[in-house]
C-alpha cells in the first residue's frame, strides 16, 4: 500500500465530516431542532436492515443499507433539495452529479467507481436494492413528519395530494411500506397535522 | 405480514432517533459543535467501505459496516462513557448490555437475534469484522482529534500515552492504520495538539 493511497481515503473521510452539517427540512421526533443528512443517511440504513423483509422483491439488505450511506453525500457540494421545491429541482440531477464527481473523485482512482456506483444505482432506482432503499428515503421523513404533528408540512403549507404524489415511489419498493404510508397520510390528514 | 410485526418494527426505527442527541466528547471537523452518536455510527460505517482494504485480515466490509451502523445505539440508554473515563467505564458493560436488551427487544421476537447478534459480535471483538470495525471506532475520533487541534484533548488533558494505549486496539484489526495512528499521535505532540 502506498501512503498516497491511504492519503487519499483519509481525505474523502475527512471530507464527508461536512454533510453532518448539511440541514434537511425534517425535524428530529424531539421536535428541537432539524435533522441533518448524516443523521438521515444512518437511520434509513439501519431501515434497510429492519425492514428489508418488506421490499417487494427479496433484496441484500446490506447492499440497500450501503447504498443509503452515501446517498446523500452529494449535499455537501449540491446542499439538501427540498423535495416539494419544483424550482430546486430543476437543477438538481446536474448539481448532484457534479457534487458525486468531485466528492467520490477524491478516492484513488480504483476505488472511485466502487462507491459511485452505489450512488448511481440508488440514482437510477432500476435495482431491487435502489427501489427499495428509495422507499425508504421516503419514508422516513414522513414518519418524523407525522410523529412531530407536521411540523414541515405545516411550514411549508404541503397537502396530503403533494405528500402521497410524492411518496408514490414507495409502491416501486414495498407493497406493505406504501399500504403503510396511506394510512399514515389520511390519518394525519384526520389529526390535523397535514391539510388535505 | 401482521400489523403488530409492522407496528414493533417502526417502533423501533422511531425509538433509535434519540441516538442523534447523545452528545460524544468529539468536535467535528469545522469545532463548532460536539459529534453525536448517530452521525458517529454513519462515519464509521462509510469508513468500513473506504477502508476494508486494510483490515490486517480479509473482512466483509458490509458486515462491518452493518455492525458500526448499529453499535453505539446502546447508547440511547446508556449514554456515551469517555474512553478515558475509568470511573463510568466500571459499569459500561452491564448498562450497555441492559440497553441492548430493551432496545433490540423492540423487535419482533425473531428479528431480536439478528440486530443483537451485530451488537455482540462487535462487543466481543472476536472476529476479523468486528476486529476491524473496532479499529474505525477508535480511529475516527482521533481524527477528530487531530484536526481540531486536539481540543477535546486538551479539554480532558489527556496525554499521548493515554492515546496510544487506548488506541492500541486498532493493531488488532488493521497494521496500516496502526502505523498511521502512532505517526499521527506522534506528529500532534510535536504541533501541540496533545501533551507528551
Amino acid at each position: 500500500m502506498s501512503d498516497e493511497r491511504l492519503r487519499q481515503q483519509i481525505e474523502f473521510v475527512l471530507e464527508i465530516d461536512r454533510l453532518k452539517s448539511v440541514l434537511r427540512q425534517s425535524y428530529l421526533l424531539g421536535a428541537k431542532r432539524r435533522e441533518n443528512s448524516a443523521e438521515h443517511c444512518w437511520h434509513t440504513a439501519v431501515m434497510a436492515l429492519v425492514l428489508a423483509e418488506h421490499a417487494r422483491e427479496p433484496v441484500d439488505a446490506l447492499r440497500a443499507a450501503s447504498m443509503l450511506l452515501v446517498h446523500d453525500i452529494v449535499e455537501i457540494d449540491a446542499g439538501d433539495t427540498y423535495c416539494y421545491d419544483d424550482d430546486a429541482a430543476a437543477d438538481k440531477a446536474e448539481r448532484e452529479r457534479a457534487a458525486a464527481d468531485r466528492l467520490f473523485g477524491l478516492l484513488p482512482a480504483d476505488q472511485v467507481g466502487e462507491l459511485r456506483k452505489l450512488w448511481d444505482e440508488f440514482e437510477e432506482g432500476a435495482s431491487r436494492e435502489a427501489k427499495f432503499a428509495r422507499a425508504l428515503d421516503r419514508l422516513m421523513p414522513l414518519l418524523h413528519n407525522y410523529h412531530t404533528q407536521g411540523r414541515s408540512w405545516k411550514e411549508h403549507a404541503i397537502t396530503a395530494g403533494q405528500v402521497l404524489e410524492h411518496n408514490a415511489e414507495v409502491s416501486g419498493g414495498s407493497e406493505v411500506l406504501w399500504q403503510f404510508v396511506q394510512e399514515l397520510v389520511a390519518d394525519a390528514v384526520e389529526k390535523g397535522y397535514l391539510a388535505e
